[in-house]
């Protein structure tokens, strides 16, 4: 899973200078610049150096597109001989829609390369850091790993263990409501914290929701980012739909992108362009959770956001699928008639309360957005 | 109330110097160490300068004793003489419990005083200030002034108009829960967490509760901080018991320390030690509210936590009665069958909520603390 893995041939994450973390730093943030577009590619950057100076950049954009270490090379060009390379990820060995990255490196001259981490993916783990090693040159891994991890967490998680990183988001009031009595639940948050949301969206392969969201609010469950329309693959739309109740009106079905109904049994009928799929039923006759998140995995989504109601994200929390909890709380009062975050059993025993970690805290525009993991 | 009140005599908020801004900061450090003992008086540190030098420090312990400036100048002894002091309040010049500080000052030739804010005591108002300017000491004030003032928000606010600073202490899962629906809350937040609303209780002057979480929790509300213990005046712990209640086995009225109980209608009995006061009814029949804050500011009490359930918190809410909200929240979920934070009617339109906005946030030990203010 790790550098830990390698063989002897290639350094572990030791030795490396100043100038190593912040060439590697480098070619994080230029991975970050595929955030948005790179699906179901994991986010890549590459940065060539040579006696100290940038000669070569290189990111990632879209699946077919050239990888990080090609756009680098093809930058420097014959500068490129005696160099090293930084990748924030193993350079791959395999032939996939692109030649493989190593046999360019290596034509190329570089004289030593370090990757950030070790690609999960089965066909390379380890296999690109080897051939590079048996071709002459230095390999090093594991400079600046965890945040390498960090920028691909859904690629990692679908590649080690098939399904995708599964997030949810909840928009709440300081009193931990999500909506008024009525079911009228915009807006709880302001505008930064809303634009914050759209990140989330715009960096997610699919969106999942549960029908009785779509029945209540009619959402699009687009990314709506202006200053980046351009660079964003919209996510694709699943509703979890056990009882085949999509309306044909249904405003997700109707914007661009792909749709994707989950039931139970065969679809009766479906809106139009709208995919549909059956899974098993879980003991409560709705689509089972598990099995979904199979599914999601081999339609190769590697990061899911779900947006949903108490009813979806109780389930979820029972069943310990989700892997990220993103909550963003607003400075107002709704009061205890409010529609609540979790549905769940009545507990009888504190010692039963489901236990999350926090991660991460900060202010968003007048809200506040935390992060909580498994505990 | 500012030391934009202060007349031509002394200078504003303009002129200081790195140095005395250092020194100033040294004085608020030294009256913090008040924050447990002063009530009634206010947090109040000193600091004497002469050359550049520290010659003598001084805060206000408790009422009755000396004042931060009386301590500083007798540790400064002769050396006072062409100094500046740097005091976090205006120098009193009226004779209370203690002489006034402004004829100390003047006797021991201090050649300027640097004030970070007026007392907004009445009785002293700027007169302090410019008794000591008509000695003919160079007089500056409103240095660090937003500080001075946040070290003792409930005796600035009940000078100003008679009610203490109220705070309520709020502690909830992460989806808006104070306890089971069996009423079980212990523990919902980390020690950590509970640590810190020990310093709440310990620089409150009083803790108010209402006679349903009395009933229910039964609870000592002391503060309990070992490593402070000697330097911590118990708050008074209030009750607000409409109609009598309270039981003569409360823990709160069998360990040491002032009980008050607040009713509408004369005790029938109270446990023995406790002080019964009768006040107004609201229209609901209880202890009108605002009627309770004026006689929780008559007794002389600067900042009161609430410690309650939903009942009085909701009531408080609405009354917009509440200065500032310190909400703790813990990576848990106890689920939507569980408790709320405050009791409300429903709400018909999201426009009616009610706004607060947020002042703080950071992580304490595992869990999250907030503090919101009103709108």
């Amino acid at each position: 899973m790790t550098c830990a893995s390698q063989t002897a041939l290639v350094r572990m994450d030791s030795g490396f200078s100043q100038a190593d973390a912040a060439f590697m730093a480098r070619a994080l943030r230029l991975a970050e610049r595929g955030l948005y577009s790179t699906d179901p590619n994991p986010r890549v950057g590459c940065v060539l150096v040579r006696d100290g100076q940038v000669i070569g950049e290189g990111w990632h954009r879209q699946a077919g597109g050239p990888h990080a270490e090609i756009v680098a090379l093809a930058a420097a060009g014959e500068a490129a001989r005696g160099a090293t390379a930084y990748v924030t990820l193993e350079p791959c060995c395999h032939q996939g829609r692109t030649p493989p990255c190593t046999d360019a490196l290596i034509a190329a001259g570089v004289a030593r390369v370090v990757a950030a981490m070790e690609d999960p993916n089965p066909r390379v783990s380890g296999a690109g850091l080897r051939r590079l090693a048996a071709a002459g040159i230095t390999v090093q891994c594991g400079l600046l790993e965890g945040p390498a991890e960090a920028l691909n967490p859904g690629f990692c998680r679908r590649m080690r263990g098939g399904r995708p990183w599964l997030r949810s988001k909840l928009a709440m009031s300081l009193d931990g409501r999500t909506a008024l009595a009525s079911g009228v639940s915009r807006w709880i948050t302001g505008p930064d914290a809303r634009r914050d949301g759209h990140r989330l969206r715009a960096r997610s392969s699919a969106i999942v929701t549960g029908i009785g969201t779509v029945l209540a609010d009619d959402p699009e469950l687009t990314a709506r980012l202006p200053e980046m329309a351009e660079t964003i693959v919209q996510p694709a739309r699943v509703v979890l739909d056990s009882r085949g109740r999509l309306p044909a009106s249904a405003r997700l079905a109707a914007v661009p992108g792909r749709v994707i109904v989950l039931g139970v049994a065969p679809a009766r009928s479906v809106p139009g362009g709208v995919e549909f799929h059956t899974l098993p039923a879980g003991e409560d006759g709705r689509v089972d959770l598990p099995a979904a998140l199979d599914w999601l995995g081999q339609a190769e989504f590697n990061e899911v956001l779900v947006e949903a109601g108490p009813t979806l994200n109780g389930a979820l929390l029972r069943a310990g699928l989700v892997d990220e909890w993103v909550v963003y709380l607003a400075p107002v009062v709704l009061g205890d008639a409010g529609r609540g975050l979790f549905h769940l059993p009545a507990l009888t025993r504190m010692a039963d309360r489901h236990e999350l970690s926090l991660r991460d805290v900060r202010q968003v525009g007048r809200d506040v957005r935390m992060v909580f993991r498994k505990g």
